[in-house]
């Protein structure tokens, strides 16, 4: 009953008579007004894709960054607060310098993940890096180490799970049963290229074009395609 | 009454007037939408086995953890908040290994329990470890010392008890009716496998596979079951 | 009248108009749920009993620890939240460890009972140690010292008290009348043990077994009674 | 109004439209539900008496101790909460031995109550020893030193006064005309003990005993009367 | 309206709509419950009056002290919460002694003013030595520097004004009145004992006593009188 | 709508619907209830002249500072909170004093307003210097340096503005009205001081004397008026 | 509806049911009452344009500061809450100072917005430097770095993002879709400087002059123009 939510839902860290974190859940509702972000994992690396919401043509495209390298063979897609994503970028990123630094190699790709999910789910409880509220973003983290490649997803919660492909953002629903269709194990990174385009592209209102969306693949290290490469894969849609 | 209860049940820590802690009953509240985990204890060792959630074919069932090793000589499986139940495991493997370098043996079992209760029990108190709210988790904790074999099993309250065997989360109910019947202390750990996968297959709503299910042992060191060992165990059924 | 109370009760530590502190209140309440606990002084020393509510057959009865050892010299048995009471009896110990380190002698029953109360009365003061809540947990304390023996009493507010007899937890109230009747100055421990158990079982609703009483005296040292010792004193009603 | 009052009553530290303070006056209400105590100054010293409320038969009379040492040249009566008159009364004599071990000297009467009152006013500060809110109780602190001897009340403000007799707790309202009708400046201390023990076996609803009333003098020491020295007062009556 | 005002009057440091600050006018109010003072400069040195509440012939009137030195050549008199007007003292002390320690010399009359109302002001800033609500009293400093005698005048906001003569407390109205008759500059001493005590018996409701007023001078080293000098100042009325 | 707007003016530092920080704006509100002081800028130097309210003839007029000193260069004068203008001035007394010591010349006139309006800023930040509120007061701040001479109107929310006259307080509104008919860069110093004056004179409510207004000036440095130079400003009205 | 939004909006940093953080809308919100400022970039530079509201003609128009330099090489342009826009320039030009310090070369524009924007993220996190609150002001960030001229603008969500052209402010809406018209890649400096000063008329209610208009360049350093400089641009309208 909504009288009763309400007397829960705002305490930041407060279970309510069904054990629900109700903060949490609305922190995941606001990944639901989102742009949609898709990645796929293929035996030859991992692809990202994202909707890029370029509200004026005055806005430069380039700038609205939706896909951040964390390290050479790391990068991840989001979709939420996009202020908050950097946060959660910049602490992996000193996270994986600092592994560099101290053990002479590269931090593997799991071990990311749950850094930056330690931080996410340690809001509310004051600590100098932590947010008062929880971080309202979706991530996909795409990586490549001793175990090959991975694709990771995290919530709000603090929570994540390894997955063959995946959508968050406002289209994730639909997005999430077509991957489910198209979605093989043995299909090539070119063919994980299109398939997530041509899903981005159902998900979108507008036409699909190098402004408007991002790719970027980790295979084996990140790279973000450029506009000539982005109209490649536009072109065998 | 209804109207009396909520008056209190939003204060983290604070007493009702029938001197109830509402925030850790609701805390309990949350395992119950937790998925079930059985654990029981045999002359030969100790058995984990856990309900897998993968709620979607594209999830990888092995990035689903729900057993983890705690030290080589102890494992546990959980119910509820898989992010809070992270901390707990995180928090209780860097005293086993403190154990170890301080006092060149392993931790034993009950003192391990204890640590990880002690975390919990301080929520609310502006520790730097502890949390601002209950840990919305049980545990199960499978453990082998110069006792032998034991089976320990937590509460969001701090509390902890030695059982024979023992189920938590969402069909925990009937599943501890069931291990009362089919439990006894002579059984061997094969039995126990058996029981225990016979009563989670009661509980889940679709078909056990290898994907859906994870097995663990502590006989006397901890062994996750693979997909194969899994495999068998099914097939016994 | 009823309404006015709601406006002071959630406040921890907020006098009420008639000079009440609820929060005590309602924790002193909590250990009306609490099982039963009894301890009778005699010459020869103090004996404890107490009610353990080992609700289901997997349940290791052991693992219900509801008396507990404090020093050689020094024995608690208690009701309430049993995790409130671990922190109350573990402080007691440091205590008390100090206390031989740093004055070559063990400490003595009064001074151990303070230090416990002192813990418990600076509950929402925000130290270190501290709980944000009164502890919910009422304790008899049996000890013995160059005074010989004694047994104290005490309650969630920090306050003691020494008795030569005293009943806990939900069954007080009528235990404490049979107490008054039965106790005497002079009876002997074994009279005390089978006045103790006799009471304890007139409370409880099910057969007294080794399984679900727990008998500890302080004679001049600490001994928990193992099962066997339990079975003797029952075979005395 | 009662409405308007419960808007400001329940802020531990904030003004009332009229100026008023009420969580002190709910603390001062707080001493009207304690037991009586009185202390009476005369030349050759100060007596104080007080009823203690021996609930049971079972409770060591010895062990409800309403009469405190401070030092050996300071004695002090409570009533209200025992657990925060111990509080009070173990500052004062931390802060009565550093005086002496800096000083070479006892630390003189009105500069300890003054020291007590420092503590009990700084309620609601944060500070390390004070408290979240007023010390629940009043205190008759009974001294000597170069000035003579010296009678003060304290109260939970904070405040203090000199007197030459005073009735503080339930009973004090007719205890205080009785000891206005009685008191002189030329009584004897044996004179005091008996008007003092007349006085609060006006006031208390059974028989007077040695196991019911302590009495204790500073004259110019601190002395805690034995049974048969209460006794040998009763006899007077 | 009252329904409005109630809305703002509880935060401690909070505006109403109007920019008044609530807490800081019921702090004011609560000097009006308080015990009339009054003060009047002259050429010779300023004089110092109060009423004193002795409610009980069993108080030392000297315990109750409405006039307190700060320095040998700064005093003051009091109207409001005692206990607060010790701590505003005891800092003005400490500060006049720092002055002399670290400069050789007196402290000026209206730094140690400023330095009283520095902390006055602070309340509510979690400061260490500062309060959390105003302090609930006013005063009325009598000094006498290298600028000749001075008298301030000191209100909860922690705002002072200098006077040629001031009344405070419960009968400050009355008592204005009449010194703004009765005061002229070239008045001496001795008149101005007598018009202060004169108008300090129009707003007492009983007999002036040497035991229930205090006197005192600053001219030019504070001198509380003695009571047979205060007798020597009644006579002449 | 009233009913909205309570909802959101008690938050000390929380945006309204609307965009607006009610706190800060009610702090304005509360120099509104101030004396009126005015500002004027000339080739030759600043002139400010305020208002005294002298509430009784028993009031040293010298003691009521509504114009004070900064540094020998900076003087400043205020309407609102005189204990809250205090603070301000103080730290910008501190800040011009370490500036001399650190660059061994005088801070310059927008340096030192930017300083204090930085404090002003910071209000609600749990700063050590800061307050909890906004700082009810407005300055008017002369002052003359290397680029001349300058005049800054400074009002709680810190935020400044460089003027060449201005009104604050009561009777801003129509003061400033006058200043605007009244005012042009060519007026001499003596000219701007009769209109100050003749300003002042037509909103206060009683004749202007040197007792009940005050004028200084900053022409180059700080000159506080004697009372007879006031007078001979009133002369000329 | 309308009042289920009260009930989160006033949480500084709490989710609303459906993902909103309200206190940062309402802070964008507050830019909507602030004047309009615009920015436009050009191969030869980037041009900042703002209309000044000089409220009154006493107010000196040069210290209504609404475009600010930051480093020699970047320049802002702000519209909201003065004091806010000051404290978050001033944190910029200590960043970039300290990058000249520590690498001897200057920071570049991206890095500089981003530790702009790190601060306006953390509000009401308890940090040091930053606020209780949203910072309620918008910012255009015009500089030339090695990537060649780029235009930036941020938001109180402490999100920032590349643009060729923005308006900011209450006269934004209209004067962002003439830019959209009007801008072209290809316009010289001049061209822009006449856009923007056309477009800023359009919502300006009253005459465009150099006293209510200010304009700044980066072309390559930062520029803010006399005068005669702004003449001679309303000259070419």
């Amino acid at each position: 009953m909504f009288l009763t939510r309400t007397e829960y839902d705002r305490g930041v860290n407060t279970f309510s008579p069904e054990g629900r974190l109700f903060q949490v859940e609305y922190a995941i509702e606001s990944i639901k007004l989102g742009s949609t972000a898709i990645g796929i994992k293929t035996k030859e690396g991992v692809v990202l894709a994202v909707e890029k919401r370029v509200t004026s043509p005055l806005l430069e495209p380039s700038s609205v960054e939706k896909i951040m390298e964390i390290d050479e063979h790391i990068g991840c897609a989001m979709s939420g607060l996009i202020a908050d994503a950097r946060t959660l970028v910049e602490h992996a990123r000193v996270e994986t310098q600092n592994h560099r630094f101290s053990y002479g190699e590269a931090m593997n790709v799991e071990s990311t993940t749950q850094a930056l999910c330690d931080l996410a789910l340690r809001f509310g409880e004051g600590d100098e890096e932590s947010m008062s509220r929880p971080f309202g973003v979706s991530l996909l983290i795409a990586g490549h180490d001793e175990n090959g490649s991975s694709l990771y997803y995290t919530d709000p919660s603090g929570t994540f799970w390894q997955c063959s492909a995946k959508a968050i953002g406002s289209g994730s629903e639909g997005a999430d049963s077509s991957l489910q269709e198209q979605h093989n194990k043995d299909m090539t990174l070119q063919e994980a290229e299109t398939v997530a385009l041509s899903i981005l592209k159902q998900v979108m209102e507008e036409k699909v074009t190098p402004n408007n969306v991002d790719i970027a693949k980790v295979a084996p290290t990140y790279h973000l395609y450029s506009p000539s490469e982005v109209e490649t894969v536009i072109s065998r849609l």
